[in-house]
Protein backbone atom coordinates (compact mmCIF):
# COMPACT_ATOMS: atom_id res chain seq x y z
CA UNK A 1 0.00 0.00 0.00
CA UNK A 2 0.86 3.33 -0.90
CA UNK A 3 1.79 5.65 2.23
CA UNK A 4 -1.24 7.97 2.31
CA UNK A 5 -1.02 9.06 5.96
CA UNK A 6 0.24 12.77 6.46
CA UNK A 7 2.12 14.04 9.61
CA UNK A 8 0.98 17.35 11.54
CA UNK A 9 3.93 20.36 11.33
CA UNK A 10 1.75 22.70 13.44
CA UNK A 11 -1.67 24.14 14.55
CA UNK A 12 -3.42 27.20 15.26
CA UNK A 13 -6.73 27.85 16.49
CA UNK A 14 -8.48 30.65 14.03
CA UNK A 15 -12.40 30.45 15.62
CA UNK A 16 -14.02 29.47 18.68
CA UNK A 17 -18.02 29.45 18.07
CA UNK A 18 -20.54 28.30 20.41
CA UNK A 19 -20.48 24.97 18.66
CA UNK A 20 -17.68 24.89 16.34
CA UNK A 21 -13.86 25.44 16.62
CA UNK A 22 -12.09 26.34 13.36
CA UNK A 23 -7.93 25.68 13.35
CA UNK A 24 -6.03 25.19 10.58
CA UNK A 25 -3.26 22.74 10.43
CA UNK A 26 -0.16 22.23 8.20
CA UNK A 27 0.52 19.15 7.46
CA UNK A 28 3.58 17.09 6.16
CA UNK A 29 2.50 15.26 2.65
CA UNK A 30 3.46 11.61 2.28
CA UNK A 31 5.76 12.95 -0.49
CA UNK A 32 7.68 15.46 2.03
CA UNK A 33 6.39 18.90 0.37
CA UNK A 34 4.05 21.16 2.89
CA UNK A 35 -0.12 21.73 2.89
CA UNK A 36 -2.35 23.62 4.87
CA UNK A 37 -5.66 22.01 6.29
CA UNK A 38 -8.54 23.34 7.79
CA UNK A 39 -10.34 21.77 10.58
CA UNK A 40 -13.78 22.67 11.85
CA UNK A 41 -13.75 20.50 15.36
CA UNK A 42 -17.28 19.49 15.91
CA UNK A 43 -18.19 18.03 19.57
CA UNK A 44 -19.73 14.95 17.95
CA UNK A 45 -23.88 13.88 17.43
CA UNK A 46 -26.19 11.23 18.04
CA UNK A 47 -28.77 10.69 15.78
CA UNK A 48 -31.70 8.24 16.81
CA UNK A 49 -34.41 6.47 14.44
CA UNK A 50 -36.90 6.25 17.02
CA UNK A 51 -39.92 3.35 15.74
CA UNK A 52 -43.34 3.50 17.24
CA UNK A 53 -44.90 -0.27 18.21
CA UNK A 54 -46.81 0.02 14.34
CA UNK A 55 -43.98 0.47 12.66
CA UNK A 56 -44.18 4.61 11.93
CA UNK A 57 -40.86 6.98 12.38
CA UNK A 58 -41.19 9.95 14.42
CA UNK A 59 -39.03 12.87 12.62
CA UNK A 60 -39.02 16.21 13.24
CA UNK A 61 -39.31 18.67 11.41
CA UNK A 62 -37.21 22.26 12.02
CA UNK A 63 -35.66 24.89 10.11
CA UNK A 64 -31.93 25.43 9.43
CA UNK A 65 -30.13 28.20 9.55
CA UNK A 66 -27.09 27.46 7.75
CA UNK A 67 -29.19 26.27 4.67
CA UNK A 68 -31.66 28.19 4.90
CA UNK A 69 -34.89 25.84 4.43
CA UNK A 70 -36.68 23.85 7.04
CA UNK A 71 -35.71 20.53 6.89
CA UNK A 72 -37.39 16.83 7.78
CA UNK A 73 -34.97 15.21 9.84
CA UNK A 74 -34.74 12.33 12.59
CA UNK A 75 -33.94 13.36 16.41
CA UNK A 76 -30.65 14.59 16.60
CA UNK A 77 -28.40 16.80 19.30
CA UNK A 78 -24.83 17.46 20.21
CA UNK A 79 -22.94 15.46 22.73
CA UNK A 80 -22.68 17.07 25.74
CA UNK A 81 -18.88 17.54 27.16
CA UNK A 82 -17.78 13.94 28.28
CA UNK A 83 -21.55 12.59 27.76
CA UNK A 84 -21.68 8.77 26.43
CA UNK A 85 -23.67 8.25 22.60
CA UNK A 86 -26.39 6.60 24.26
CA UNK A 87 -27.04 8.74 27.22
CA UNK A 88 -26.92 11.86 24.81
CA UNK A 89 -29.41 9.41 22.05
CA UNK A 90 -31.91 9.39 25.19
CA UNK A 91 -31.82 12.77 26.34
CA UNK A 92 -32.33 14.21 22.72
CA UNK A 93 -35.03 11.76 21.92
CA UNK A 94 -37.27 13.18 25.08
CA UNK A 95 -36.45 16.64 24.54
CA UNK A 96 -36.98 16.43 21.14
CA UNK A 97 -40.16 14.65 20.64
CA UNK A 98 -41.29 13.66 23.81
CA UNK A 99 -40.81 10.03 23.67
CA UNK A 100 -38.51 7.40 25.93
CA UNK A 101 -36.96 4.23 24.26
CA UNK A 102 -37.66 1.35 26.16
CA UNK A 103 -34.62 -0.28 23.95
CA UNK A 104 -32.05 1.57 21.93
CA UNK A 105 -29.91 -0.55 19.39
CA UNK A 106 -26.63 1.16 18.10
CA UNK A 107 -26.78 1.05 13.91
CA UNK A 108 -23.65 2.75 13.09
CA UNK A 109 -21.13 5.51 13.62
CA UNK A 110 -19.81 7.83 10.91
CA UNK A 111 -18.50 11.18 10.27
CA UNK A 112 -20.56 13.61 8.63
CA UNK A 113 -17.50 15.61 6.41
CA UNK A 114 -14.23 13.87 7.28
CA UNK A 115 -13.20 16.42 4.21
CA UNK A 116 -13.32 19.40 6.97
CA UNK A 117 -14.71 18.57 9.66
CA UNK A 118 -14.13 15.86 12.64
CA UNK A 119 -17.96 15.72 13.76
CA UNK A 120 -18.62 12.32 14.38
CA UNK A 121 -22.29 10.38 14.61
CA UNK A 122 -23.19 7.92 16.22
CA UNK A 123 -26.94 6.50 15.17
CA UNK A 124 -29.23 4.27 17.41
CA UNK A 125 -32.37 2.87 16.57
CA UNK A 126 -35.25 3.60 19.32
CA UNK A 127 -38.18 1.06 20.19
CA UNK A 128 -40.24 0.65 22.74
CA UNK A 129 -41.41 4.84 22.80
CA UNK A 130 -43.10 5.74 25.84
CA UNK A 131 -44.73 8.82 25.61
CA UNK A 132 -43.17 11.81 27.78
CA UNK A 133 -42.65 15.29 28.06
CA UNK A 134 -41.02 17.55 25.27
CA UNK A 135 -38.23 19.37 26.33
CA UNK A 136 -36.77 22.03 24.10
CA UNK A 137 -33.62 24.13 24.29
CA UNK A 138 -34.99 27.67 24.71
CA UNK A 139 -33.83 28.51 20.78
CA UNK A 140 -35.48 25.27 18.99
CA UNK A 141 -38.48 25.23 17.69
CA UNK A 142 -39.22 22.11 16.29
CA UNK A 143 -42.52 19.95 15.21
CA UNK A 144 -42.98 16.58 15.39
CA UNK A 145 -44.58 14.20 12.55
CA UNK A 146 -45.25 10.44 12.38
CA UNK A 147 -44.67 8.49 8.82
CA UNK A 148 -45.34 4.75 7.69
CA UNK A 149 -42.22 3.68 6.14
CA UNK A 150 -43.91 2.83 3.10
CA UNK A 151 -44.44 6.90 2.52
CA UNK A 152 -40.68 7.67 3.76
CA UNK A 153 -39.43 5.58 0.97
CA UNK A 154 -41.20 7.65 -1.20
CA UNK A 155 -39.76 10.70 0.27
CA UNK A 156 -36.73 9.31 -0.18
CA UNK A 157 -37.00 8.85 -4.03
CA UNK A 158 -38.44 12.44 -4.20
CA UNK A 159 -35.63 13.93 -2.37
CA UNK A 160 -38.08 15.27 -0.27
CA UNK A 161 -35.74 13.94 2.89
CA UNK A 162 -32.43 15.48 1.92
CA UNK A 163 -30.30 15.79 5.00
CA UNK A 164 -27.67 12.66 5.30
CA UNK A 165 -27.77 11.59 8.69
CA UNK A 166 -31.36 11.06 8.18
CA UNK A 167 -31.01 9.17 5.02
CA UNK A 168 -28.27 7.25 7.09
CA UNK A 169 -30.70 6.72 9.54
CA UNK A 170 -34.05 5.37 7.43
CA UNK A 171 -31.70 3.29 5.02
CA UNK A 172 -30.05 0.95 7.71
CA UNK A 173 -32.94 1.05 9.40
CA UNK A 174 -35.64 -0.59 7.15
CA UNK A 175 -36.51 1.92 4.85
CA UNK A 176 -35.05 0.71 1.73
CA UNK A 177 -35.11 2.73 -0.98
CA UNK A 178 -37.09 0.42 -3.88
CA UNK B 1 -47.72 24.36 11.73
CA UNK B 2 -45.87 26.50 14.01
CA UNK B 3 -43.74 29.35 12.85
CA UNK B 4 -40.55 27.54 12.53
CA UNK B 5 -38.37 29.99 10.77
CA UNK B 6 -36.00 32.43 11.87
CA UNK B 7 -35.23 36.06 10.51
CA UNK B 8 -31.62 37.17 9.75
CA UNK B 9 -30.49 40.12 12.22
CA UNK B 10 -26.93 40.47 10.64
CA UNK B 11 -23.95 38.24 9.77
CA UNK B 12 -20.29 38.83 10.19
CA UNK B 13 -17.55 37.22 8.31
CA UNK B 14 -15.12 35.68 11.02
CA UNK B 15 -13.02 33.16 9.16
CA UNK B 16 -11.79 32.85 5.68
CA UNK B 17 -9.87 29.56 4.53
CA UNK B 18 -8.97 27.49 1.53
CA UNK B 19 -12.00 25.81 1.61
CA UNK B 20 -14.61 26.69 4.35
CA UNK B 21 -15.29 30.34 5.70
CA UNK B 22 -17.56 30.74 8.60
CA UNK B 23 -19.84 33.50 9.51
CA UNK B 24 -21.45 34.59 12.53
CA UNK B 25 -25.35 35.28 11.91
CA UNK B 26 -27.82 36.98 14.56
CA UNK B 27 -31.28 35.08 14.35
CA UNK B 28 -34.60 36.27 15.59
CA UNK B 29 -35.77 33.20 16.98
CA UNK B 30 -40.02 32.31 16.29
CA UNK B 31 -40.60 33.98 19.71
CA UNK B 32 -39.07 36.87 18.90
CA UNK B 33 -36.21 36.16 21.05
CA UNK B 34 -32.47 36.32 19.73
CA UNK B 35 -29.91 33.53 19.43
CA UNK B 36 -26.11 33.40 17.56
CA UNK B 37 -25.81 30.52 14.82
CA UNK B 38 -22.53 29.67 13.17
CA UNK B 39 -22.45 29.18 9.66
CA UNK B 40 -19.79 27.09 8.15
CA UNK B 41 -19.54 28.00 4.30
CA UNK B 42 -19.07 25.45 2.21
CA UNK B 43 -18.73 25.45 -2.04
CA UNK B 44 -20.81 22.38 -2.24
CA UNK B 45 -19.76 18.95 -3.45
CA UNK B 46 -20.08 16.04 -5.38
CA UNK B 47 -20.07 12.40 -4.83
CA UNK B 48 -20.53 9.23 -7.44
CA UNK B 49 -20.87 5.70 -7.10
CA UNK B 50 -18.97 4.11 -9.92
CA UNK B 51 -20.17 0.86 -10.53
CA UNK B 52 -18.36 -1.37 -13.39
CA UNK B 53 -19.92 -3.56 -15.61
CA UNK B 54 -19.40 -6.63 -13.89
CA UNK B 55 -21.05 -4.94 -10.51
CA UNK B 56 -18.40 -3.88 -8.82
CA UNK B 57 -17.89 -0.57 -7.19
CA UNK B 58 -14.88 1.56 -7.29
CA UNK B 59 -13.84 3.61 -3.80
CA UNK B 60 -11.04 5.43 -2.98
CA UNK B 61 -8.44 5.27 -0.26
CA UNK B 62 -7.75 7.89 1.31
CA UNK B 63 -6.43 9.76 4.36
CA UNK B 64 -8.43 12.40 5.90
CA UNK B 65 -6.57 15.07 8.11
CA UNK B 66 -9.90 16.65 9.72
CA UNK B 67 -10.63 12.85 11.43
CA UNK B 68 -6.90 11.48 11.46
CA UNK B 69 -7.70 8.51 9.51
CA UNK B 70 -7.11 6.73 6.29
CA UNK B 71 -11.21 6.27 5.05
CA UNK B 72 -12.38 4.57 2.51
CA UNK B 73 -15.06 6.55 0.26
CA UNK B 74 -17.31 6.83 -3.02
CA UNK B 75 -15.28 9.43 -5.10
CA UNK B 76 -15.92 13.01 -4.48
CA UNK B 77 -14.64 16.47 -4.30
CA UNK B 78 -15.75 20.08 -4.05
CA UNK B 79 -17.47 22.32 -6.89
CA UNK B 80 -15.33 25.04 -8.94
CA UNK B 81 -16.92 28.24 -8.79
CA UNK B 82 -19.49 28.44 -11.25
CA UNK B 83 -19.41 24.48 -12.03
CA UNK B 84 -22.43 22.43 -12.65
CA UNK B 85 -22.39 19.20 -10.11
CA UNK B 86 -22.70 17.03 -13.55
CA UNK B 87 -19.27 18.53 -15.13
CA UNK B 88 -17.85 18.29 -11.54
CA UNK B 89 -18.89 14.63 -10.79
CA UNK B 90 -17.61 13.39 -14.21
CA UNK B 91 -14.43 15.59 -13.22
CA UNK B 92 -13.50 14.51 -10.03
CA UNK B 93 -14.21 10.33 -11.06
CA UNK B 94 -11.82 10.66 -13.29
CA UNK B 95 -9.53 12.98 -11.63
CA UNK B 96 -9.74 10.70 -8.44
CA UNK B 97 -10.14 7.58 -10.16
CA UNK B 98 -8.74 7.25 -13.57
CA UNK B 99 -12.84 6.20 -15.05
CA UNK B 100 -14.28 8.27 -17.69
CA UNK B 101 -18.06 7.76 -17.12
CA UNK B 102 -20.70 7.19 -20.58
CA UNK B 103 -24.03 7.35 -17.96
CA UNK B 104 -24.63 9.49 -15.03
CA UNK B 105 -27.83 8.99 -13.16
CA UNK B 106 -28.45 11.75 -10.26
CA UNK B 107 -29.38 9.66 -7.22
CA UNK B 108 -30.12 12.76 -4.81
CA UNK B 109 -29.12 15.57 -3.62
CA UNK B 110 -28.32 16.72 0.55
CA UNK B 111 -26.78 18.39 3.11
CA UNK B 112 -24.42 16.91 5.31
CA UNK B 113 -24.64 19.04 8.28
CA UNK B 114 -27.31 21.39 8.65
CA UNK B 115 -26.85 22.04 11.70
CA UNK B 116 -23.62 23.94 11.07
CA UNK B 117 -22.46 24.12 7.44
CA UNK B 118 -24.19 25.29 4.36
CA UNK B 119 -22.32 22.17 2.39
CA UNK B 120 -25.00 20.12 -0.05
CA UNK B 121 -23.68 16.89 -1.94
CA UNK B 122 -25.15 15.69 -5.24
CA UNK B 123 -24.78 12.04 -6.15
CA UNK B 124 -24.73 10.40 -8.83
CA UNK B 125 -24.11 6.87 -10.20
CA UNK B 126 -21.57 6.16 -12.69
CA UNK B 127 -21.93 3.41 -15.37
CA UNK B 128 -20.29 2.51 -18.87
CA UNK B 129 -16.83 2.84 -17.19
CA UNK B 130 -14.38 3.74 -19.28
CA UNK B 131 -10.43 3.57 -18.37
CA UNK B 132 -8.66 6.90 -18.57
CA UNK B 133 -5.80 8.25 -16.57
CA UNK B 134 -5.54 9.56 -12.78
CA UNK B 135 -5.02 12.91 -12.29
CA UNK B 136 -4.58 13.85 -8.59
CA UNK B 137 -4.16 16.85 -7.26
CA UNK B 138 -0.94 17.72 -5.69
CA UNK B 139 -1.86 17.57 -2.31
CA UNK B 140 -4.18 14.33 -3.11
CA UNK B 141 -2.75 10.98 -2.37
CA UNK B 142 -5.74 8.14 -2.97
CA UNK B 143 -5.76 4.45 -3.80
CA UNK B 144 -8.08 3.11 -5.71
CA UNK B 145 -10.16 -0.26 -5.15
CA UNK B 146 -12.50 -2.40 -6.40
CA UNK B 147 -15.18 -4.31 -4.13
CA UNK B 148 -18.41 -6.67 -4.99
CA UNK B 149 -21.81 -5.25 -3.53
CA UNK B 150 -22.12 -8.20 -1.13
CA UNK B 151 -18.36 -7.76 0.47
CA UNK B 152 -19.78 -4.19 0.84
CA UNK B 153 -22.79 -4.74 2.55
CA UNK B 154 -20.72 -6.81 4.98
CA UNK B 155 -18.45 -3.94 5.40
CA UNK B 156 -21.25 -1.81 6.40
CA UNK B 157 -22.61 -4.04 8.74
CA UNK B 158 -19.23 -4.17 10.21
CA UNK B 159 -18.62 -0.19 9.87
CA UNK B 160 -15.52 -0.48 8.19
CA UNK B 161 -17.52 2.05 5.91
CA UNK B 162 -18.32 5.21 8.31
CA UNK B 163 -18.60 7.79 5.93
CA UNK B 164 -21.82 9.50 5.53
CA UNK B 165 -21.95 10.29 1.96
CA UNK B 166 -20.44 6.91 0.92
CA UNK B 167 -23.44 5.42 3.13
CA UNK B 168 -26.14 7.35 1.60
CA UNK B 169 -23.98 6.48 -2.11
CA UNK B 170 -24.11 2.55 -1.30
CA UNK B 171 -27.69 2.04 -0.04
CA UNK B 172 -29.05 3.93 -2.55
CA UNK B 173 -27.12 2.91 -5.36
CA UNK B 174 -28.12 -0.66 -4.55
CA UNK B 175 -25.95 -2.12 -1.34
CA UNK B 176 -28.51 -2.56 0.53
CA UNK B 177 -27.70 -3.28 4.30
CA UNK B 178 -29.50 -6.86 5.05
Amino acid sequence: MKELKEQLIDSKPVYAGKIVKVRQDRVRLPDGREATRDVVEHPGAVAVVPVLPDGRIVLVRQYRHPVGKILLEIPAGKLDPGEAPEACARRELEEETGFQAGKLTKLAAFYSGPGFTDELLYLYRAEQLAAAEQKLDTDEFIEVEYFAPERLKAMIRSQEIDDAKTLVGLLLAGCPHE
